[in-house]
């Protein structure tokens, strides 16, 4: 089985390697695809080392997979290539998740949707996954009619750029030196910005609509509203999210407990509040805080926090590949 | 006209002595009471050096308003020596916010109310007074329902020991040191908490109800449903909160946006999204983002952040003062 990364050396290609490895995938060829600057660099992989190649239709063929961790307007570029080679391309990126036929897939909540693809399988957003996971367990308790989301997103959303910013404002204003923003629109070290994506005509940003819109695709509720917030904070690689959700009937604090608790993914936290700290680089999302909301009987508001690289991108990517392969005739 | 402060020498007591001066308050003596382990301690105020007292009867009488800045415990200690003396107490603890008699004020919104007092007046919540600043003015519009906050607080909240663990543990994770928190449940920097105050049986945190509690007073809405999650996140030290309301009657964008830049003490921001940074060491709120909420016909969401330690706490008392001062027959 062979395998091929795009955008292999920025925070989720990376880490993609990483869970390919964890996960023990049995992968007889790894190709590491990034852009030319990169071109002939080594990256490690269990005991060996893999080379950076630039992206060819020569490259391509003859891969099974080829997971995508790069922009949207790369993943355009590249998918009639991976299209032609015959791999099944995964990606990250949020280019086609709202095109028809293409599934959007968070193994845990929608696996099955996975098997139905034409050659592409999409990521969904990483707040979005992670809100998800910790709502999909309520889910299949009652129909989901509303989500009220306010996101909490680390600064690793903005790929290897957006840590290295933090780090260097950081050192910067410990030296008393003047902070220059690049990769956010404003300073983020001791500043959280509610400006995530481009805003649309609706006073949303793209960000804040993808929790609506991916939410209706992967838990097949053409219905649902969503209201959503989403708001960087000055943390390196996990997102939370406080969300209240709104069901059809009524379901109590404990049951939702029991469901969480038992879904695959989820770690249910009671004895304390989960952290973004907390779950940096682990796979699992964490869900803690689960009470009654006060406004709508039918309502209960929760805290989820996970890894960003991790399930809100890399993991699920593998995942989804992973769940290809057990479910292969 | 002299005036008493009791935590002098904390960040919101230091605050009120220079709202004292930027406001000109005419003020002939102000005493500056703090612990014993201050006592003797200088602190600059105008072009003078006030001398840092032990709180006694003796030292309250002869003053005509004293505001407070310590613990609820303490606060309940000073409040019958405050009243003796025959001084306005002025408190920001939360130990009477609940008490039938004791105004709880925040000025440009039930200011009125604060002429009904019986010796105590008090200071709210400061991520309720920051977000009520936002509402009011929509309030004004039609009567609001309901409101589901998510806040977004800074470590100034916990006072001068929150903004010393989040410089420090910056300090240790540069110098690859491990971090001990002290002041929070948790290390803060480069991490969010969702755990301020403590918890209560239904699963909120003291810190959470009082968004309903102290909104339901100050807005004269004693039916007033409020779903709130408080966050701790390492900004020094204003308050940010992502605040969906519901009201009665359908209030359009355009108008809450035209309420809130007509309301005294409210910025309203359409250019660019307000963020932390930009009204520390301010008075004004701050409020953008506002939005049709997409759960609720009748909703809005918005985005609004002030200074916990000024509109959120300092200035809000000494404005207190200034109310009566100005309302005194």
């Amino acid at each position: 089985m062979k395998i091929g990364i795009l955008g292999a050396t920025g925070a989720v290609g990376r880490q993609m390697l990483e869970c390919i490895a964890e996960r023990q995938i049995p992968a007889d060829e790894i190709r590491v695809f990034a852009s030319k600057r990169s071109e002939g660099k080594k990256i490690p992989f269990k005991d060996q080392e893999l080379t950076v190649e630039v992206v060819s239709q020569e490259r391509l063929n003859g891969l099974d997979f080829v997971l995508g961790a790069v922009s949207n307007s790369l993943s355009k570029t590249y998918r009639p290539m991976v299209e032609k080679s015959g791999a099944v391309y995964i990606d990250n990126s949020s280019a086609f998740r709202q095109e028809e036929g293409v599934p959007l897939v968070v193994p845990e909540i929608n696996g099955e949707d996975a098997l139905a693809h034409h050659g592409v399988i999409v990521n969904p957003n990483c707040s979005t996954a992670i809100t998800l996971m910790a709502l999909a367990p309520i889910a299949k308790l009652s129909k989901i009619v509303a989500i009220n989301a306010c996101t909490y997103q680390a600064v690793s959303g903005a790929g290897m750029n957006g840590i290295k910013e933090l780090e260097e404002e950081v050192d910067a204003l410990a030296k008393g030196e003047a902070v220059t923003p690049n990769v956010f629109p404003a300073q983020i070290a001791f500043n959280v910005i509610a400006d995530i994506g481009s805003e649309l005509e609706n006073g949303y940003t793209t960000e804040e609509m993808k929790m609506q819109n991916e939410g209706r695709k992967i838990l097949h509720l053409p219905d649902l509203k969503v209201t959503c917030t989403c708001v960087r904070v000055p943390v390196y690689r996990s997102h939370s999210i406080s969300a209240t959700v709104v069901t059809e009937d009524h379901v109590s604090v404990e049951d939702a407990k029991k469901a969480i608790a038992a879904f695959a993914g989820d770690h249910l936290v009671v004895d304390h509040t989960p952290m973004p700290l907390e779950n940096s680089d682990h796979d699992f999302v964490q869900v803690g805080r689960i009470r009654q909301d006060l406004i709508n009987e039918n309502g209960l508001t929760l805290w989820c926090t996970g890894d960003q690289i991790r399930k809100g991108a890399a993991t699920n990517a593998v995942q989804i590949m992973e769940y290809l392969l057990d479910h292969a005739e």
